[in-house]
């Protein structure tokens, strides 16, 4: 048995890709059976191993939950396709007979979970690292916790492979695996365009083939309101663009939070304030600060008003809802882009700046806004990711706090926030909204979050990152299919070693993952120029 | 009854794009029922009419035809949605009655065709040009040929919207219209990636939408040959990515023929050659240039070989079969992108350059190969549309033939090509696979094909033009959403007089196009910013 470290790999796909340039109909010929994000560790012989299709089965070895059940029924279907585990019941239908008629080598997966996992949540503490090992006709997942075995048997099935013969194949494999960032996020907005929950779930699908774990929902913002609050209906009733078919009612919200954390991803929601905050305004009267054109109200509204003696217990309301609906220790509120003019109009804002002594530093008043809402916060026992302006405006916040840096000259923020103490998100780099002509996830793929001026323990600050899909030219009509495999760029970054980071050794993985993604019902665009998927994507 | 012109109901749109600019949710109102692409002469009042959906039809007054007869069960379903003509028939579904019990003043939309039109296709000498009255409860659209009265019935449809109440109303409306260009193209690229028939079926549905004319189907290219041949099936089973499943039958390729037919579209296949041939040379063994390192062939191919005595009965033999197939009076013949140097290489091709004298000149060369194939296509009694550079080598081509410019300096390319007297196509400006964030459909808006130095008589040469689809990065996950409603932006282009041009003025009726397109089950983008559908899309 020879084995092949993964930097040997990575020289023989740079060979391939070589060979492959006289190849009239694919300038690059995708792997077949490697995992993308790469492992840490990733040992793998040319020895296969045939799926024994007729009894193939996962078994539990010591804890069982239902995490690890429901994870045995999707990842059958994502290795032998939907309505396989039906058929395979029945064994009735001629069509699958031949399909689970082929024997083999392989017809266990045998996990094993040391820590009980029965209607758990992932976190960001998290244990995420398992070991898998395909060898002598066994294969063995073992992990501490629920969500190493997930991502345990996330690989064991993108390690499977059809022969040039149909048949399905794995070759000999040990893997030793942990993420590099334990938060890997990808913001959806939902405010701007809104988002059939439908997509929202198969998005949290595509993000679990690709091991992120953090779905930072961007719920509302000025443009719509599509979160049904049950203390406050009119937010959505008023604020959304159809309250009848546009909202995410109760059963929505619940419906997404579990299916994500059936596939260990943790479901952070945003309720940006004080700024982008118009669609709130129709729902809630009073919250937001009325702009003035001389000494007169104009009718049009800025940030929330911090000065009316309504608006904290009004927030502290809405957030003690937040917390009980959504079930992860952290909320994001926000606080990025308050635009000072419509406070700079309003008298009682100015007579309340004169009273606290604020002069006319509005940074202040926004400060005093966050510190507030902070304390709801806190109250409520729940940590906070911020954007970067809350603490660039010099609030004071808790240890814990996750400080997400986007704007520009990330480098110098990063350096500056951990320098503070606190934990810090990357999302600079990764806004896929953003389109150009050809293969951009390249760029994302080279960007590296703790590439800035830091010491160790200012670089072990950074806990990950996100990626952004802004909503203004997304909807459902492309959301899903702009996001990937653009997003799976960024995935590998937050996931696989610093040093897995040249693009033209990832190509061949990314174009089999893109494949690998269609095959199980993404719509995964190509970005990597001409070619194919041995199935293409059909809508479902 | 105060009647407004096609101009005064520019001005109320930027008036109300103003008024607008207040509401929270949406920053530009769409419009309602107003047609896309603008008519030539548009009259439309506040008076509205109901519908009366309980007993709405399509009657014909003199010629009836197959394509008539298909257009009123299409159109129909286009305003009540799908199945409605079922559960109209059926009556029995609770949920479809209130929808149907709808009674009102218009109930009859009538058709009046001069032209006997039973089995016909369009052409490049259609006459397209209809009129439509809604008025005094009466809808009248009267054509020559019945391609006017598709275009009339695709207006009328586009005239109905649905009131606050949910009540399908019509407006008051004549109009009287005409393309301002016969030819209005869209080319996709079925090589570099394949699309699947369906969406090649739904792209046409979108184009009828748009009224645009002709589907160019590039159809083969370098990368792959998914054309299944009569004569010469090698070319697809070993050029095609997959034979089995990536390729177009003869069933498939008349089964877009004809639905494209039945939507007044014409299909014009393009098969490039000599260059852009890779993937020909895999099925037709001795058709391409063997490229030469020295004395000896180096494994590689370049274009076609024109000194081959098995060249010209081979494309005299394809094209045949191509004539027989592709009713369309034209066929694209490509001629673009010729690169000399594996011809340089070849002692075979240089020993017939010295024979020919045409010392190193290699443009000869390749008029050389064109002039033969253009006598085939003469032979075959067919016309050719031929990419810029043919004409630009020199080639003599047919009087009727149409020259389509692709590159920059578009310009200057078809002041020179009119004032050698041929018609002439425009594509430089409409390369819809290139994209950039934001508003792109602009661009496209704004681009006029007759802004050139030239006489009148230069002028009324160019045909039209076509925007393009290359498919490096376009396949069936992402090829719908990226063409509309960009493309609808070029349609309008194309199909309505020089003077609607201003985007902002377009906008509200881009917003209604999309949904309208959303809502008869095309995947359109958005691309004016955040805002919604009332039916927002749903995969089928």
């Amino acid at each position: 048995m020879v084995e092949g470290s993964r930097k040997m790999v990575s020289l023989l796909f740079v060979l391939s890709l070589f060979s492959a340039l006289s190849d009239a109909k694919l300038s690059v010929t995708p792997t077949k059976g490697v995992p993308w994000p790469m492992p840490m560790d990733y040992k793998t012989t040319g020895k296969q191993n045939t799926v024994d299709a007729a009894s193939f089965r996962f078994t539990t070895r010591s804890v069982e939950c239902d995490i690890l059940l429901d994870a045995y029924v999707r990842y059958r279907e994502a290795i032998f396709g939907r309505n396989a585990d039906r058929f395979h019941a029945m064994r009735q239908s001629p069509k699958f007979v031949q399909m689970f008629s082929q024997e083999g080598d392989i017809g266990e997966v045998s996990v094993d979970v040391s820590k009980p996992c029965q209607g758990s949540y992932p976190s960001l503490e998290s244990d995420e690292s398992y070991s898998l090992s395909v060898a002598n006709g066994q294969v063995m997942i073992s992990a501490q916790e629920v969500w190493g075995a997930l991502w345990g048997l996330e690989t064991f099935v993108q390690l499977v492979y059809k022969s040039d013969t149909g048949e399905y194949m794995v070759n000999d494999t040990i893997i030793s695996d942990k993420p590099r960032f334990a938060h890997r996020g990808l913001l959806l907005d939902t405010s701007r365009h809104f988002l059939s929950t439908r997509n929202l779930l198969r998005n949290l699908d595509a993000m679990a083939q690709n091991k992120l774990n953090v779905f930072h929902w961007h719920i509302v913002d000025d443009q719509s309101f599509p979160y049904e609050s049950m203390a406050f209906p009119e937010l959505s009733n008023k604020g959304s663009y159809f309250p009848e078919s546009q909202v995410y009612t109760p059963t929505d919200v619940a419906e997404v939070i579990e299916f994500a954390r059936l596939r260990g991803i943790r479901v952070v929601a945003e309720f940006d304030s004080p700024g982008h905050t118009q669609s709130w305004g129709l729902g809630q009267k009073g919250f937001l600060t009325e702009c003035y054109s001389g000494v007169k109200p104009d009718g049009s509204y800025g940030p929330a008003d911090p000065t009316l003696n309504t608006t904290f217990p009004f927030l502290k309301q809405f957030f003690a809802e937040v917390a009980s609906v959504f079930p992860d220790q952290y909320i994001h509120l926000g606080g990025d882009e308050v635009s000072f003019t419509c406070w700079q109009s309003n008298p009682v804002i100015k007579d309340f700046m004169q009273k606290m002594s604020y002069g006319t530093n509005y940074a202040k008043l926004e400060e005093y806004y966050m510190q507030n809402l902070l304390d709801i916060i806190n109250s409520l026992k729940r940590g906070y990711i911020i954007w970067q302006e809350v603490i660039d405006n010099g609030a004071k916040v808790r240890p814990d706090t996750v400080v997400e840096v986007w704007k520009g000259g990330w480098e110098e923020e990063m350096e500056k926030v951990t320098k503070q103490g606190y934990k810090t998100l990357l999302a600079s780099c990764w806004y896929l909204n953003y389109i150009s002509y050809g293969s951009d996830w390249t760029t994302y793929y080279t960007c590296d979050p703790q590439k800035f001026n830091g010491t160790d323990a200012q670089k072990a600050l950074v806990m990950g990152g996100e990626l952004a899909m802004w909503g203004e030219y997304v909807d459902d009509t492309n959301v899903l299919s702009r996001l990937w495999p653009r997003a799976s760029a960024v995935a590998e970054r937050l996931w696989s070693p610093q040093d897995v980071n040249y693009p033209l050794v990832a190509e061949p993985r990314l174009i089999e993952q893109r494949c690998r993604m269609i095959r199980r019902g993404i719509p995964a665009e190509p970005v990597t120029g001409p070619g194919t998927c041995p199935v293409e994507y059909r809508e479902p």
